[in-house]
């Protein structure tokens, strides 16, 4: 097996720089849309073997250096008694938002072999398939992210209601984040156990929060759920998108590797973090629509600033979009083991 | 006149940390909503006397330091021959939007004078008005915001139709930047000819550039402007959204006072940016939500971050939302003055 991404997350010595695309498994490649085509979004999602196709995909098409399980971040929230309603060309929408107490408690603790147990076997059916071939990253968003949908219902443009809880009611709101956490640990936990060989926790709107709020609400949090994951032995990745303003919060949480967004110069990161964290990133998922001669310029630069952490894992700033050429993917795949390669 | 504001720009001593809000002209003041029943949005923009109406709304009711035109930023686009549509509810929509030669070719360098003169008349209502009280701040928006608009035909989640011209067609993109760079500095100077004692530069979709392309397309039309402005005496006040992660750029764009979200720390930004910049801001715009106590202990703390920094203006980090009560508004003002005053 291609274990390049492995090593990297753990700050080994490697022969080139791995490489994986946010999104990877998605609308811009034709062969996803074929399925999706067939499927709506959630039958995706909870059809282990659909679940298993369209991850494996890009592996091959991209050559990238690991695998990460299609799926989506709300998922989590169906384990704890919520429904999710995704509708073509809008967000998601979540049913009955948490606004008082009782929408609180009711909120249960996921239990994932009862309620994810799609997601499990998916991993299970990709563990075989990959066996000879990239490790597989297993995922969830993070509380604060998640509470933001639980909260709101939906996407939001200032997070009113969530923040308003947040400030007004902290002890209800603290009630929703550690179900939110504790459901997200058991999550990540049964997706190591039942394969997956690294774990990322997506913080979307980390970037929403104050400095101080992040670190009162969201980093004891997110330290408790890589506290609760470390015993298990796999590369924890955490993605606080938009806190390019926060790195030095960020890098208390102790996982192994931070994402980084393409907002702050990856040089500028790694002079923050760099001796303790492998960075994961963080070129403009934009920056897809260069021509190949100045993508190859952008990947270069971003090589070079890694060159300061601990160790790099190549990665878009943020989610790869449905637009972007399936050529650009297989041209940055490209570069960045073309211009990493040591010696 | 209450001259604190324009001192505290100049970075000389005040009795007081002077505050004024963005968007304080707004839905979310009672006084405002009676006027916006009768009226639509454009309209309001276009009247010069219902512009200093509202204008003047917050000045006596929330006590600030400094008027802030009631416009958009917008308007701007019309005076170079395009039609922007505001929907109740929707984000704006800009006609016709420019994605290739032809449209950035028909687009006309703005001549304030002819075409927003409605500005300009309420401005010279409002000095008249406001003579013996506080100083009036006139704005527009930043070149690569108002490009957003003009090239995506509206609000936009990742740019997508921007960054493609940007990548693909940099002649092109440089030839609409240039224009709006070119009607920027005229309307503004307009503003400042016609009363204004201060100016903003909104750039509220700086946040979406890496540093780089940030570095490339943006920061050497930020300092045209300044420069070209520079000679009429007033301040500049220059706010780059969403930049957090690229501060030591945005600090050489040479304005008299930087805006700062509330995605960062104030001392952490006084500490890259203190010696040269008066600082303006940073408190989370939701934070108005918290009990009044919390709210004041905010207060303290955005002061005492600011206290390593030339000089400090307070402000909100992003603009005030509709749903704050006024009360909130008031409370914070008054927290800012009694907890900034001297001796």
């Amino acid at each position: 097996m291609n274990d390049t991404f492995l090593k990297a997350c753990r700050g080994e010595d490697v022969p080139y720089t791995p490489v994986w695309v946010m999104r990877q498994a998605g609308r811009y490649m034709a062969e996803y849309q074929a399925i999706r085509r067939k499927y709506d979004f959630l039958t995706m999602c909870r059809t282990p073997e659909l679940a298993a196709e369209v991850t494996l995909q890009p592996v091959d098409k991209l050559g990238v250096d690991a695998a990460i399980l299609f799926s989506d971040i709300l998922v989590t929230l169906e384990a704890m008694g919520k429904t999710v309603v995704f509708t073509d060309g809008m967000g998601p929408v979540i049913e009955d938002p948490i606004r008082d107490r009782a929408g609180a408690e009711a909120l249960v603790v996921g239990d994932p072999q009862a309620d994810l147990s799609y997601v499990l076997d998916a991993i299970k059916i990709l563990r075989a398939e990959l066996e000879d071939k990239v490790p597989l990253i297993g995922f969830s968003g993070a509380p604060f992210t998640l509470a933001t949908y639980l909260i709101e219902g939906g996407s939001s443009k200032n997070f009113l209601n969530t923040k308003t809880m947040m400030f007004k009611e902290p002890e209800l709101f603290g009630l929703i984040m550690d179900k939110l956490t504790d459901s997200v640990a058991a999550y990540l936990g049964a997706q190591i156990d039942a394969g997956a060989q690294a774990v990322q926790i997506f913080d979307s709107w980390a970037g929403a929060l104050s400095p101080q709020d992040f670190e009162t609400h969201e980093l004891p949090r997110i330290k408790r759920l890589i506290e609760a994951l470390k015993p298990k032995g796999v590369p924890i990745i955490y993605f606080a998108n938009g806190a390019a303003g926060m790195l030095g919060l960020v890098g208390q949480c102790g996982a192994d590797v931070l994402g980084i967004d393409w907002r702050i110069k990856m040089s500028g990161a790694a002079e923050q973090l760099g001796q303790d964290y492998v960075l994961q990133g963080n070129l403009d998922p934009l920056a897809m629509f260069l021509p190949e001669e100045a993508l190859r310029q952008r990947v270069s630069d971003v090589l070079k600033g890694a060159s300061g952490a601990k160790g790099h894992v190549f990665n878009l700033g943020h989610g790869i979009v449905p637009q972007t050429p399936v050529e650009a993917a297989q041209a940055l795949v490209r570069a960045v083991h073309e211009l990493s390669r040591r010696g």
